[in-house]
């Protein structure tokens, strides 16, 4: 008997193991610690909710150097490291550079009824953070919670002990630095209301606006209401206040409640443990649409339901598999595709309301993205959508140039039909670019050229290129000219401009190739022979001086360079290797220069300038083994199974990507250039499922005899012939099926 | 020609003098000085908006004693001796003691966008104030604006100069010590949201509570939109914060806003002079019903037509007319009139909507009423409804009934259907046994005899009479049960005990009729026969001391009283004047301390305790002469024709109904006892119009030999019959047709 259980356990056992699912090795702990800035909420893929676990807020006395919300600048509503929880979020920016969003958050306790954050926040034990599921156990209230979520809805369940419960929607704690909310209980049982927030990136504070938000309970609260802690009041009149500042409860009431600090709260008593499930639809429009998301998209199923539709909804959207390599290697491999598909999210409700950008005005659209965070994502996240989800990337880029026709320009760095102009340069420009380059080429590419042109081309109260007329005058930004980070700035308008310059060849406008390909070298006028560096320049053509190539790192401020020193800058030039290599004097001083900057730990891993570095020795004949030991040495630094597994900030997807990249054997190294340049898979079978309309050669596999000790290419073979190149066209890609490396020790 | 023009001239004078209407009379600037505390605005009988100019906020610096909303405790949101206008309110109270309302504040400017009130605020001439017009020039920007109303809505029109013309609507600004409020533009000429109010008189925090408003410009502005002035951010990311605390201009914003300071506003630019009319409408129900009220009762109809029809409402609700007399008597008369008709006023919408008091429900009603200062109106004003406005009397009286339905309990001082406890006493119990015993019976006397009982036998948890168990128990309340004001609040039980009394004795329930008899005597216990005065004692028996009777009058704490020192209520026992007569020991000293009260200025007129005091010589044979004589003086000394025309607060029709009575020759001097007593009239003619559905005898004209010199009464003939006392009963004046006094000058 004994026996025959134990064989039962291991058939269940390896039955179960046989069962895992892609989407089952997905771990959204990876980035939630080191600033990675992602979250290990619950979300659909490009979900315009998600449910995290908010542990930001808490008393920082005597704590040293915490990462509390508001003791520092901090972008996400959970770090991995804090302890103190209080509540789930149902909408959440994940692995961003500024704090934002991060409201409606939801709370259980029990006993007496307490609604401020600081007394009624809990430790937690047991926390569980699968695709589109998330879970913990509150130690301070012996309080189950669970979440999970469809594209604009979700639900939390909360199992609670028997006694007194309380299950709070705090509309008052935040991430976003706005204030103002509105709740309207319209049943026992349903609450309504909106909070305020924008201001992302401390930018564009006139757009801050409204997300509002449907929530129903399944259980009839005895007590419940509203409570309202307003400002204390100062003067004279103060002293007849004897209320003054103190929490209003406003039990039952049915109309609606402003305030920056209110609240709804539903006051059980239990003679049992019982479950209550929490669900909230939400909307950029309106609540009447909050209400239509919630009811269309989970309307009566169950948390269990909408969970295992979600998982499947995720394992459906991971299209690569990877066979070989370790469980951790696969979670990395998994988690790194999953972090790709978080944004850009849908913005419209079900019935294709979303707000349009600048014009005040509703649009209809059942495909509408936003969260573009351009200057990050150009270099390498829209090329993977490209391959892996074309018809998402093609949606991207019509939404794009409906932000265009909207608000007048491109996006640079957008947030919910709001243009936040976070970073630097025309990065839409290259996204539009190369991806009509790479044959997706099913938008208005007319409206597109004229929409590059005009970002390019105006020369005043240009709120994408600023300083644009000393750049075409000059030919780089000048310290003198006001514009921040001069020298880095050049750089961006340059890889535009040659973006501009390929579309226009593409396109047959000749004229317009030739002075956009002749400005996409501009960037020569500032390398500065004694330092091989660029470096900050007057208007007069003078080097700035005193010049320290060292600061600027760790968003120190710097005369010529934004978020970065000009060691991560020099060599952000992909499409001018072979300038920059002659402006260093041959291969010899450009590689002993890169080796530098490796080996001096200038490079930042986690800093999209230099996000290519690795890639450049593919450009030195002979060197090519220097790419795989270098990006095999990042990756095994850098992405990890573990909350701190991220090098830093995610980027929207930017981190992922790379190492998606660097784990499948090639890297999109030139924005805007369709082509690719190979480095060793760490797989040894990688199946990438590409949509037969826009690839007809269909799944690309790539196979290999990766370990950990085979990380050098030997033989590249594409469908089964020899290739020779450490570059590949996207064209050729495209047709391939089958890319075989074989690898080796050295 | 030059004759003809002059007899033209004076054709047209004496047309326009011979179309005088009563309605021309009304001076609505009476009682917006010397803390009288009603508002100037235009207003419809029983309006649930007024348009008031607004002009208590400004800077204070350097202002000796500013009559300044927040460095002081001000009730109301005009000041006649201000001079610093930054706005029209279209909700207000009217003659109050507490600030509240005073929100939605329409500010026309010209030249540059500026929302800061201290900063766009404006001094003003011109001045024009008449029943539902209000009109000014503002001296910084030649602006004349004016304003008026119906019962829920109201226009106001901006007269701009050419240029640039600026239209606010500012949210932010008020009276009350609330704040928050939401709005949201619907189109460019209509804007919606709400504002929150409440906590009247610092009391019920918890209720606060939304008016809602929907606003429309018939000019479409090339600029629109909101703006929002957020708080300061403290803390850390104060630093990235370069907006921070600063207004924000959300041009053409068509979500939600919300915020404590926010507003709306529209930009003109004009080649020539041009009119703007604001059209508003409110509810306490919803924005929709605010639109609907605001369709229903202005729609397209133009101001000068909404104004010539609401100043015909006035008129013909004014059903008292006067002959005889100064015009400045006539003013004073018809202001009063105009005054009683202004509190309390209907809540509820077009269609009958109105909040529920306590259940949080929307109660369907086409007459509910609010603002019942029950404490203050219980003495006389009501009984002046009961007489003249019978209808609208027992409609409050419903009213009343509903609350207690709703909320549990009988209302002592509601406010839009929340209870704010303010003042003491139980005052709506006289009010109900006053309507009945004065033959208005169409009420549920069933239902209004349980909700007196519950409020007078409740022993604990009893929110209209704290401490009623230890009244029941001593007879008084002590100085040591914790009840504020221990020996007012006796009185005041005692009042109603015998309101109930009476009531009791009408419906035939003997026992309850003895047990609140013997009750409504026990002040008694707290004469203190060495001070001749009422005076606090202990749970013991013991009195308090030391005693000085002086303390507690202007508002100063006084152990034993409310608002009043003892003085000011020994003498309100107008239902045991004779028990008070012989525990003074007789008559002699019972005249002797109220010639003193009077001649030593302890007689407070603007305090409604001592407001019957001038009436009690009618109680003393031989001494009828000073009543006529006090009631005189005090109408000669504290009513005029001038801002500070009124004794002090108003109190929502109190003073009013005061001086309307001690014009017309009679007082009802004991609530809940059916009559009244004389004195002289001030016209020589007076017509009572009375509703002949409740007053089959029809109107009552009072005529007399008034004169300023003939101010003693000789002898009083009813129906052409000599009468013989100085009282009558309500049955006696409800069937005379004609009261004749011959007066004389001693």
């Amino acid at each position: 008997m004994k026996k025959l259980l134990s064989f039962a356990t291991l058939w269940v056992a390896l039955s179960l193991h046989a069962q895992q699912q892609p989407v089952d090795y997905i771990n959204p702990l990876i980035g939630t610690s080191n600033f990675g800035a992602t979250h290990p909420g619950a979300i659909a893929p490009r979900g315009m909710l998600s449910i995290s676990p908010f542990n930001v807020a808490f008393d920082t006395t005597g704590v040293k150097a915490p990462l509390e919300k508001d003791s520092r600048w901090l972008s996400n509503p959970y770090v991995n490291e804090n302890k103190f929880f209080t509540g789930l979020t149902h909408v959440n920016l994940s692995g961003v550079g500024c704090p934002e969003l991060g409201v409606i958050i939801a709370m259980p306790t029990t006993g007496k009824l307490e609604v401020n954050h600081l007394k009624y926040g809990s430790t937690y034990q047991k926390e569980v953070a699968k695709a589109g599921y998330y879970s913990n156990f509150l130690t301070k209230y012996h309080i189950k919670t669970e979440a999970t979520a469809t594209t604009r809805a979700g639900i939390t369940r909360y199992h609670f002990p028997k006694g007194e419960a309380n299950l709070l929607i705090n509309l008052g704690l935040g991430l976003t630095n706005e204030k103002g909310a509105m709740l309207k209980f319209v049943s026992p049982t349903e609450v309504e209301g909106m909070r305020m927030v924008g201001t992302f990136c401390y930018n564009s504070p006139e757009l801050a606006y409204p997300v509002y938000f449907v929530a129903k309970v399944n259980k009839v609260a005895p007590s419940y209401g509203v409570w309202h802690t307003p400002e204390k009041h100062q003067g004279v009149e103060a002293q007849w206040m004897w209320y003054n500042g103190e929490t209003r409860l406003k039990e039952q009431f049915a109309r609606e409640v402003v305030g920056d600090s209110i609240g709804a709260y539903f006051r059980y008593k239990f003679d049992k443990e019982e479950v209550v499930e929490l669900k909230v639809g939400i909307s950029y429009v309106s609540i009447a649409n909050a209400r239509e998301n919630l009811e269309k998209e989970i309307g009566n199923r169950t948390f269990d339901e909408v969970y295992a539709a979600t998982r499947q909804t995720w394992n459906d959207a991971l299209r690569a598999t990877v066979e070989g390599g370790t469980d951790d290697q696969k979670t990395i491999f998994y988690t790194a595709l999953y972090h790709a598909l978080i944004h850009p999210n849908l913005l419209n409700d079900v019935n294709g309301d979303y707000p349009e950008s600048k014009t005040n005005k509703i649009g209809k659209n059942h495909q509408r993205y936003t969260v573009f965070s351009l200057w990050d994502t150009y270099r390498n996240y829209h090329q993977l959508l490209t391959l892996l989800y074309p018809e998402q990337q093609l949606q991207m880029v019509r939404t794009m140039l409906d932000i265009y026709k909207e608000s007048g320009w491109l996006p640079k760095w957008e947030l919910n039909s709001t243009e936040t102009f976070t970073m630097v340069g025309d990065p839409a420009s290259i996204v539009l670019a190369d991806t009509y380059l790479r044959g997706l080429t099913d938008f208005d590419i007319q409206t597109a050229y004229e929409a590059m042109l005009k970002g390019a081309n105006t020369l005043e109260n240009n709120p994408i290129r600023p300083g644009v007329k000393e750049y075409w005058k000059l030919g780089y930004l000048s310290v003198d000219g006001g514009v921040r980070g001069p020298v880095s700035t050049t750089q961006e308008y340059n890889a535009a401009d040659f973006a501009i310059a390929q579309i226009a060849k593409k396109l047959g406008k000749k004229a317009d190739y030739e002075k956009f390909n002749k400005q996409a070298y501009s960037y020569r006028k500032l390398f500065d022979k004694e330092t091989h560096l660029l470096r900050p320049r007057h208007a007069n053509g003078k080097w700035y001086a005193p010049f320290n190539p060292e600061s600027g790192a760790n968003f120190e401020e710097n005369v010529g360079y934004i978020e970065g020193n000009a060691w991560q800058y020099v060599y952000m030039v992909t499409h001018d290797v072979k300038g920059m290599i002659k402006l260093m004097g041959g291969e010899k001083p450009f590689e002993k220069q890169l080796d530098h900057i490796f080996d001096s730990k200038q490079y930042d891993m986690a800093n999209e300038p230099d996000i290519a570095y690795p890639y450049l020795y593919n450009f030195l004949k002979g060197k090519e083994w220097k790419t795989q030991q270098k990006v095999d040495q990042l990756i095994n630094e850098y992405f990890q199974n573990k909350p701190a597994g991220l090098p830093g900030n995610e980027d929207t997807g930017v981190m992922s990507a790379w190492l998606i990249y660097g784990m499948a054997g090639f890297y999109p190294i030139t924005p805007a250039e369709p082509n690719y340049t190979f480095t060793s898979p760490k797989f040894t079978k990688i199946t990438l499922k590409r949509n037969p309309q826009y690839y007809p050669a269909g799944d690309l596999v790539i196979e290999s005899n990766a370990s950990p000790e085979n990380i050098y290419i030997k033989n590249i073979f594409i469908d089964n012939k020899p290739y020779k190149s450490y570059f590949i066209s996207h064209e050729a890609l495209k047709n391939a099926k089958k890319i075989r490396f074989e690898l080796g020790k050295r």
